[in-house]
């Protein structure tokens, strides 16, 4: 098989799939949504045994086990993909939206409305959940899109697009609107990433080197997110208690994920009574902890950090801990280590909350709550593809809203300008 | 002077400068709005005399007509840079602007707060006044720029920007704010445009032929517009003399500019009785008419149009026609020939009104109204750096939002994730 050529027939199928889903009513959307979760749960069997397959060629491999585990299909994954398929069912649908109509002086109306991408190109690792998620989501905000699972999940994925094929063609909407590449060689993602004229948009997902590759080799705009180097910052005026339950929550909830605390900064004044009650917290935990000079002191199980500490989303149980002087301190040290993702300020004045909200510059800032808030389910979008760290088009968790683009519509009566 | 040199000194202090606009109060940046248009006042003499050196040498380089007009200062044209700065001072601050706040069943509050891009590299022909309009938006929005304008203004350029300097020393802001290369080297164009650690958006205004080599060869994003061809369709259903009066406007208003119509549609059914009409109004103009077979048989001065025809912007008093069979073949004529621009239907009928308000995938879509409204004062803006049509982030008619994005902000009292 020529890659090249198979990419590109991919492109021109999901380009003309994409002019019939952008038009196509929420019903029909929902239908196949629905449709595509019954064909997963009447083909739970054979999901399992092609997952199987993919299993067995991997541990052949020595792929290692949090990968595995990734890669492993089981009930309780398979009953997941399916609700996630009905609460993106009952979402509302964005396409279509109209906002902001008002009339003009001139006597025209002039409003916006909401509009599919166009085409999707999704790069993601072993996990065959996603192909589900993705798909979802697409199809729902009038997208096509190309799906590109890491070569691991091979056999799983082709055996759920079957699936969505089915779902797709009870609601009589095009089976091209969601294909998944059938080969694992890789040069189809240096395809998929500079095929210009049939991809609007690009979403990574997986780890850092996959999006730092992807974002350096694509021709196309990437939706993407590097790392979440997130901070709390904990002021002299916070209550303490609020202090301790945020800063454990935002540390200790779950280590690996993008959302979880990596640097704690405590205000001077506030440290010796904060710091013993989180050390006490952390040390029972398991957490290691990594400090400046002044932190060490407060804490004597405490090592020391390193600038490269300042720079490290750890993904475990690490943290490390800085004492500032104040909010300006810490704003400066975020303004220098934080990658923009989240950051939050643990305080009772309000001069303060109110600086930190717009000072900082990232795509989520918090006021007294856990940075692990940071999530599409948690603010309301009702799914997410991503969360972006990029400032253009979407920032922050990105759900369907940031699948869609906006086109102005202007209504008149014979209106010509003056 | 080494060009990567000076080129890199300006990004760092634009994104020096970018930290501290970006929190500037809205009174601060009015005020040096207002000291800007005021020292333009003041300097008038200056800017005609050094406006004067560049229209001396580019006389000597022989250059055209209507590009030394582009370029020319006279007491008007600064009276309208005046205004220009006043209107945007009069603007709503953008920055800061807080939407969809609202509680979440965890009890957080989730909305989003607008806030400035950073700095915006801003790449323009010979027109002195861009470097003032550009320079308004981006210090309303709370951006720094480094504005990049035509060789043949730089001594025109420079004046502007001393005033400019000025008013925002005046306002006891950042000077490096607003920087002008000062430098016709145009290897400064490929360092700006692919400086990412110091240019967050690059804003290229001017021919497609600027616009395409930019796009082409920057690694920051590109806001652009490449092409304007407008479509108008004239439905079987429409009014005639509402079709008349658009098809006229959107045509003849003016000729050279991206909202123009270029290519008429009309249905055969409505094809006798308003094509003779508006033939009489195109040929009085002095229109050239080029149309398909059954268009020349409506119309004998019209000639032939040819396949490079529908995918040609005139900009001049050249129009093509074709006759459909109906909305849908005017709305696949569309979807092949049109830059997604602007696009409009006459109809009476509100089930093709709706039809192609939804279907027809354009920057600006509109019913009953003439294409040349197609812009920021009309829709109400206040003010444009250009129209977008790209999909991603900014989409048409690009004005203090399309300068701007959206971080999520998340307000609690002390409230961790469970």
């Amino acid at each position: 098989m020529d890659i090249k050529e198979y990419m590109q027939d991919l492109g021109q199928r999901a380009r003309a799939a994409s002019r019939i889903i952008s038009k196509a009513e929420s019903g029909k959307k929902n239908l196949a949504l629905l449709k595509i979760a019954e064909a997963i749960e009447n083909n739970q069997a054979t999901l399992i045994s092609e997952n199987q397959r993919d299993l067995d060629v991997s541990r052949q491999n020595n792929l290692d086990s949090a990968s595995l585990d990734r890669l492993t299909l089981s009930p309780k994954t398979i009953q997941a993909m399916i609700d996630g398929l009905k609460q993106v069912a009952a979402l509302p649908d964005p396409v279509g939206e109209i906002t902001d109509l008002c009339y003009r002086p001139s006597g025209i109306q002039v409003g916006q409305m909401r509009v599919p991408l166009g085409v999707i190109g999704i790069i993601y690792e072993s996990r065959p959940n996603v192909t589900v998620d993705a798909a979802a989501l697409c199809l729902k905000s009038g997208n096509a899109c190309i799906l590109r699972g890491g070569s691991e999940a091979l056999y799983s994925n082709q055996a759920i697009a079957a699936c969505i094929t089915q779902g797709l063609i009870a609601a009589d909407l095009p089976e091209d609107t969601v294909q998944c590449v059938a080969t694992s060689d890789r040069a189809a993602v240096g395809e998929l990433i500079t095929m210009k004229e049939y991809v609007d948009i690009i979403v990574p997902r997986g780890g850092k080197s996959l999006i730092e590759r992807i974002s350096n080799d694509a021709t196309i705009p990437v939706i993407k997110h590097l790392d979440g180097i997130c901070h709390v910052y904990i002021d002299d005026s916070a209550d303490i208690n609020k202090a301790v339950a945020i800063a454990d929550n935002a540390k200790t909830h779950r280590y690996g994920v993008c959302n979880a605390m990596e640097t704690l900064l405590v205000a001077e004044g506030i440290a010796p009574k904060v710091l013993p009650l989180l050390a006490k917290i952390y040390l029972d935990k398991g957490v290691e902890l990594r400090g400046c000079i002044k932190t060490c002191s407060f804490i004597p199980q405490c090592s020391r950090a390193f600038e490269e500490d300042w720079r490290t989303e750890y993904l475990a149980p690490i943290l490390s801990i800085r004492i500032v002087k104040d909010i300006d301190e810490a704003m400066e040290h975020i303004h220098q280590y934080s990658s923009a993702h989240t950051d939050a300020i643990v305080t009772e004045n309000y001069i303060l909350a109110r600086r930190f909200l717009r000072e900082v510059d990232s795509s989520s800032v918090m006021v007294n709550a856990s940075t692990r808030f940071a999530d599409g389910f948690e603010y309301g979008l009702g799914a997410e593809i991503g969360i972006s760290t990029d400032k253009l088009h979407a920032r922050g968790p990105v759900g369907l809203k940031g699948l869609t683009s906006l086109k102005f519509i202007v209504l008149g009566d014979g209106h010509i300008r003056q």
